[in-house]
């Protein structure tokens, strides 16, 4: 990690920037399959499957049989895990529902907004190395208690036809039981055009790597809404004297291990802080199994000295982290003043795997600056907020003069006339 | 309007399909121009002002004296009809607000989430032969509600100069004092980059020509969010014998106003309503001022006869419409199997103008059937939701082990590790 000491302010920008990844060059080998998957359907995701996971598939769909042996290969200790991680991403995402509200704007028009869930979505959950079922939970929940009618899965099979045991597993807990064992960019096509087995979805969620995220963007620019742009995932630790080095160390690797594209930061208004942690993180890594990509990961990383919480706060409010874990004195006090972070953790009991996994809160999470306009995966996501309006008679009186004045001014005689004509008949 | 009597369920897609705008031929021309913005700032802005909408500006910015002309401008009346419409959209948005709930999901974990408003957001509202000072209202209202910090509002002048005084005085109102006379895509492309005078937004919100919403789509693609996308607007009615058949026929044309690509549909499952309400079309038409648009769009649109209101619904939410109204004794039955619309307005005298203008609603909405995936404008549209958690120690024992068992099945120790520290100094 880079040690950076007292930056002026117009270092900032160059010293907050993030490894670029630019999908450009993949796209037209991305646009070519979903061309491929919207024309031919299935048969060329038979090829496809062949092509990228060696997998000689008959049908798409994991059967009832293979949710048993799914079942069966889960360990008891793991399938109790995943209920209580479910249980509390149940509670936290159930206290987002919305009571509808009628508002009376003025007497006789009354105005509210009920959440609906999105008919048909669509998860896409990797595979492969890191089999993510812990995103299972994170998309699975909310999609149920939003009432989204048809949910459905896809994620890539072994050379075997088989899927991850814990994915499946997790499903099945969540409620979802319609699972495809389809990957890549053809699971991205086959969820917004339809297929003859997968039906079209109306959005389409999930992490991926960058051609998962290039499909994803070429969709959603054809009318497929999708959860969030995406990016490398990065943590920012903003530590004093009062936090542990070794939990922060521990937290700047468990961020690293995701990938060598992961980014890392520090910052501190203490310098002993930065050289205990770095030490810290230095003898923790020697043990990890994944210490070669975090090691890597590292070296996009930085460690800052700032002369006070304030311009540590601003520093934060202009890098808008995904995560941002605050292991200060005056820790409540500093969250406050958050206005750019995907989610935030407090304290030196708080840390990041806590709310990857099971605190509650949701693990998919806006990276690469997007904190600065983009909010996290919520119940929000999976519902649309559908407007209604009932106006008595009395009420357009009400309010009849001016919707004709305004719409006059605007040039829009029909619309004057829509409530003319009704107030002329009262 | 075209009139189909009972179509079978296979022709619904054909019956139901949008007129299409493809912007791909526009794009080469819209880029070229994005990047010219991106790399050369206010001198070519000026540029295209000269351009387009012939005027030689030297500062963008509306000055205090102008919006003091526009005062003085707008008539008592229009300003008496702004603060109506202003204060019922400032109820609703209002009731949008979320209180922050501390949910303990196990004893000492804590998690909640707080809206905070995005730090800088642009505003895009056409001028020319529509000024559409309503969307100020429909746009700035809830950016302040949310707070957000900057508001900024792009519009294009007259070749004198000039900006609409309606629109000027419309900002004022809401409390927008940031509005450049900027129009089209140079004003996308100054808000998404940032210029000399103009600063970078965070998220674009707005309607406009094709080539402003492809700029959106553009600016989209590279990270700069959007309010959703868009398509040309479209009404369905949806009306049964205690109809007016006279008031039905003024919502229709209201849409159909709009513009020759707009789309209106009339569902009913009783005939005469279906013709009474198309001969009032033809008699409304006569005097209507923009009744050449609304003559082309009726030649876009439908009448469909189906067998009963339970097929009824099915269609609508098949088409899933910006605008319903229900015109029907079971209004309000009927509202509740609403799954896809953008807003639905009940009953008789819920005119589409009336939210249009004044109820309290708003009327940024998803068109072209993506309200399946999205919401229409809303609080929400203004916010980011950043989740926080707080842990004990008490509370990361409680579910330390999820944490580590979960992490470690996916093959992350160093998620593990944060967490197994933790719990080994306790």
């Amino acid at each position: 990690m880079k040690i950076i000491k007292y930056p002026s302010r117009e270092k900032w920008a160059e010293m907050l920037k993030r490894p670029v990844f630019d999908s450009a060059g993949l796209e037209q080998s991305v646009q070519a399959i979903l061309n491929d998957v919207k024309q031919n359907g299935d048969a060329v995701i038979r090829k496809y499957a062949l092509q990228f996971d060696k997998a000689e598939l008959t049908e798409f769909a994991v059967t009832v049989k293979e949710f048993g042996i799914a079942e069966m290969e889960c360990s008891a200790e793991l399938k109790q895990a995943l209920k209580q991680a479910k249980s509390n991403i149940e509670k936290f995402h159930l206290s987002q529902k919305e009571e509808v509200k009628i508002i009376e704007t003025v007497p006789g028009v009354e105005c509210w907004r009920k959440s609906v869930g999105i008919e048909r979505v669509g998860l896409y959950i990797p595979g492969g190395s890191a089999p993510l079922f812990s995103t299972v939970l994170m998309l699975g929940v909310p999609a149920i208690i939003a009432g989204c009618n048809d949910v459905i899965l896809c994620t890539p099979c072994d050379k075997d036809g088989k899927v991850n045991a814990a994915i499946l597993v997790a499903a099945k807990l969540v409620g979802i039981s319609k699972v495809y064992k389809i990957g890549g960019v053809q699971a991205i096509a086959a969820m917004a055009y339809g297929t003859q087995s997968i039906s079209k979805v109306f959005k389409i969620f999930g992490p991926g790597n960058q051609y998962v995220t290039c499909a994803k963007q070429l969709v959603n620019k054809e009318g497929v809404a999708i959860d969030m742009p995406a990016g490398p995932s990065e943590v920012l630790v903003l530590a004093d004297e009062t936090c542990v080095p070794a939990f922060v160390a521990a937290d700047l690797l468990s961020q690293a291990e995701h990938g060598s594209d992961s980014q890392v930061l520090l910052i501190s208004d203490n310098e002993k802080v930065i050289t205990d942690t770095l030490a810290e993180v230095q003898f923790q890594l020697r043990v990890l199994s994944r210490a070669g990509i975090a090691a890597k990961a590292l070296e996009n990383s930085r460690a800052i000295l700032v002369k006070d919480k304030i311009e540590a706060i601003e520093l934060v409010n202009e890098y808008a982290p995904e995560h941002l874990i605050l292991a200060c004195k005056d820790c409540e006090t500093l969250a406050e003043k958050v206005i750019n972070a995907g989610s935030v953790f407090i304290g030196n009991y708080s840390p990041e795997s806590a709310g990857d996994y099971a605190s509650g809160t949701n693990h998919t999470l806006p990276t690469n600056g997007f904190a600065k306009s983009y909010s996290g995966v919520s119940l929000d996501s999976f519902v649309r907020k559908i407007t209604f309006q009932k106006l008595s008679k009395q009420g357009l009186e009400a309010i009849g003069k001016t919707v004709e004045l305004m719409a006059a001014s605007e040039g829009l005689d029909a619309h004057k006339n829509a409530v003319s004509i009704r107030l002329k008949r009262s």
